[in-house]
């Protein structure tokens, strides 16, 4: 068993989020977790609550070489989004990964390169189940030279379910504590039937009184280890179930817990698509609009920030006033206005700050640098030319997984023009921080 | 019952297909649909096989207030798409619909709008088995004004699952010609287990032994006429499955047929996401690059063609020299390589071709212009001055559903710089095409 970072010991960090937690409910729920739960916060060292996540399957459903699990969306595998899903939450101490030999150094890769913490790699098993079972013993045996130590609670979880919320996590781990085990389910999609060896129908199943067993699930660690470790070789080879062993093996019937539909599991390459919009869709919740005007010519810029707000439903339009406390709140979008200063300097600015940060290191983030140009003063031509340097300022912080892009803007005399160039501005906006595609990047737009 | 459009009784015409069909081979397969089977081309005026479509649905598990079936993908509603599917298999003569009588003129209005042909229209039932119950008593009754007549065999599938190929099509209905019924089913993604009335695991089934069932299903008319002029109230308020029905009430064992994934159900959202994603790459397999240099100066467009040949795999990059034939062929992208010609005179004669064509009814298709540009010989302030009257183009076209995007590429001397302006150019075309994007129309793209 490897442990990785080496030597690394903390608790789990909370890497940025997907979306924000409902903090002060879910710490209360915690503290439900009795015993030694919610460990680290407590001072407490004896981690209640270990996760286990088997990652050795080879994807041969998705129909493309790469297992699943490695799968990039928006250039990150897709193993990063879940363990960055768990390892958010404060209160699960452990995460262990069981992998392949073949793919144990891409996996230190990954956790390397997007900073997770509190990870262990064990090697999976040829079966679902054994490669879960790796991962108990792990966790089981305390071994001077492993950090890792027996939890009250097991997760299990699947590296292909990247959109595991804290609550969910929470309410398996609270039924688990009570009943000795729990999983999520959901309503079934289609009816099952099962088929007689001719390939005709035997029989269908009532769909209203069948569940779709989903993950998360949780376990009292010795309730599972134990259903593991009396398995027999014809479970651990075929079986697909934990809930199934824990009531075959220690006649424990796990509580049932309804998931929400963003349990599914990335199984085929559409899932993929599913996954990446949806990403998509969360880091461009938010746009940060940044302006280097401050007294007098301000108001463009604010004109440009209100018509963001009128024209894109359900985006938060915020100052980019205090931005440090932005970027920590992890906006991924950020428009920055230059009037005052030449050129680029105010992008150049923004862009520093957020190399600095290391915002770009789990999403790709957008700044559209905008300025505004009135036709009848300054030659546009002219004015474009100067700016097409964009270019060579994309292709220097594209390496840090930013994507930076031009608008220049038409600001006519006639109110009536300039408003709908504004519009044509939140449209442009809107589709680049939609699509987030670095085809584009160092290209000038005109609204 | 309405039958749309009126006095409309021609067979069903081929819309623009998603994909080449295995012609021959489908033909060769079709025939084997003895009697009246593939009735039009045979000369046959009966038809052998209609479908039923349950379009009654409210899609409460979307979260969106649009039933799923009405919701927009590229900006046309998913039922079209279905619609689509099903129309151009020349041997299905009727397709009903079941809609409420509240998306009844919406209905009508998509017909209309995207040109479906042979499509009648019933009102749904409040659940499923009644909507299809109404759209198969539109098939029984031979009534005077009505153009349906009663089909040898029915297929019933479902609005939602526009990816629905014509083979398994056909599996379905010869194998319901064989056995009475016949359905598609997938293998299960999650194990299905059965809860106790406590909300615990009562046991879970063998997911090796189960199959989903998944549509398109097929029946001797007869056999599903009978069981649902049978149907207890109960199931047709509570049952979900048709090969039940059979099942129960004619004592006919459904021929089971393995479907491929495209087969399944748009749900939730995500679905709708990944069925975005899926026509999108689609309709992005070919490109198409039309130029109006013929003789000396043709060196630059061709070279623009080796780079995109080069570059993009998986895309298909064919000369548009029989312009007709390809828009004939369904070819959705264009590259519109300017260089003999004043600025934009060969696009505005492809843009003419195609909106006369009608190829954009069904999906968005993009148009690139390119310019390519020496700078050290012309200002390129100055040139692209007079490029941005695409910007009016763009919006006069978007009208009809073509996307026109400008690509000034980068002329230099240099070899080397010549070959990494063409790439960038690829780049940015790749991109385009890819993403499809309405908010970026009109803009005037560098490489």
């Amino acid at each position: 068993m490897e442990s990785w970072p080496p030597g690394g010991s903390g608790p789990a960090e909370a890497g940025p989020r997907l979306r924000g937690l409902r903090g002060a409910d879910l710490a209360a729920s915690a503290s439900l977790l009795s015993g030694a739960g919610a460990g680290a916060e407590a001072g407490c060292s004896a981690p209640a609550v270990a996760a286990v996540l088997p990652a050795g399957g080879s994807g041969e459903r998705m129909g493309v070489p790469t297992p699943k699990q490695f799968c990039p969306i928006l250039e990150r595998p897709l193993i990063s989004y879940t363990l960055q899903a768990l390892e958010r939450v404060s209160w699960i101490k452990d995460i262990v990964v069981a992998v392949t030999g073949e793919n144990m150094e891409a996996m230190k890769c990954i956790i390397q390169r997007y900073q997770h913490k509190g990870i262990s790699l064990v090697e999976s098993g040829v079966t679902r189940h054994r490669s879960i079972f790796n991962g108990l013993k792990a966790l089981a045996e305390d071994q001077p030279n492993c950090r890792l130590s027996k939890p009250e609670v097991v997760i299990i979880h699947d590296a292909v379910r990247p959109f595991v919320e804290e609550d969910v996590l929470l309410k398996v781990v609270t039924a688990a504590k009570e009943h000795g085990a729990a999983g999520a389910i959901r309503p079934l999609v289609s009816t099952v039937i099962s088929p007689s060896v001719d390939g005709c129908l035997d029989h269908s199943l009532e769909r209203a009184r069948h569940r779709a067993s989903e993950m998360p699930q949780a376990f009292l660690f010795d309730v599972i280890y134990e259903a593991y470790q009396q398995c027999s070789d014809y479970d651990l080879e075929f079986g697909t179930e934990c809930l199934h062993l824990a009531l075959k093996y220690c006649h424990i019937k796990a509580k049932l817990i309804e998931g929400s539909p963003d349990l599914w599991k990335v199984t085929y390459k559409r899932d993929l698509y599913a996954a990446e919009s949806i990403i998509k869709e969360r880091i461009s919740q938010q746009i940060c609009v940044v302006m280097d005007a401050k007294e007098d010519e301000e108001h463009v810029g604010h004109r440009l920030e209100e018509m963001l707000k009128n024209e894109l439903n359900h985006v938060k339009v915020t100052s980019g006033r205090d931005l440090q406390q932005i970027i920590l709140e992890q906006c991924y979008n950020f428009v920055c206005v230059n009037v005052m200063t030449s050129d680029f300097e105010e992008t150049q600015k923004l862009l520093n700050m957020l190399e600095e940060s290391n915002l770009s290191i789990l999403y790709p983030v957008v700044v559209i640098s905008v300025q505004f140009l009135d036709y009848e003063s300054v030659p546009f031509g002219q004015k474009m030319e100067n700016l097409m340097q964009i270019r060579e300022f994309a292709k220097e912080v594209k390496k840090t997984n930013i994507l930076l892009y031009g608008l220049l803007v038409y600001y006519p005399q006639d109110e009536q023009k300039l408003q709908e160039s504004l519009r044509q501005g939140a449209t442009i906006i809107a589709a680049l921080i939609k699509e987030r595609n670095s085809g584009l990047i160092g290209q000038l737009l005109v609204a």
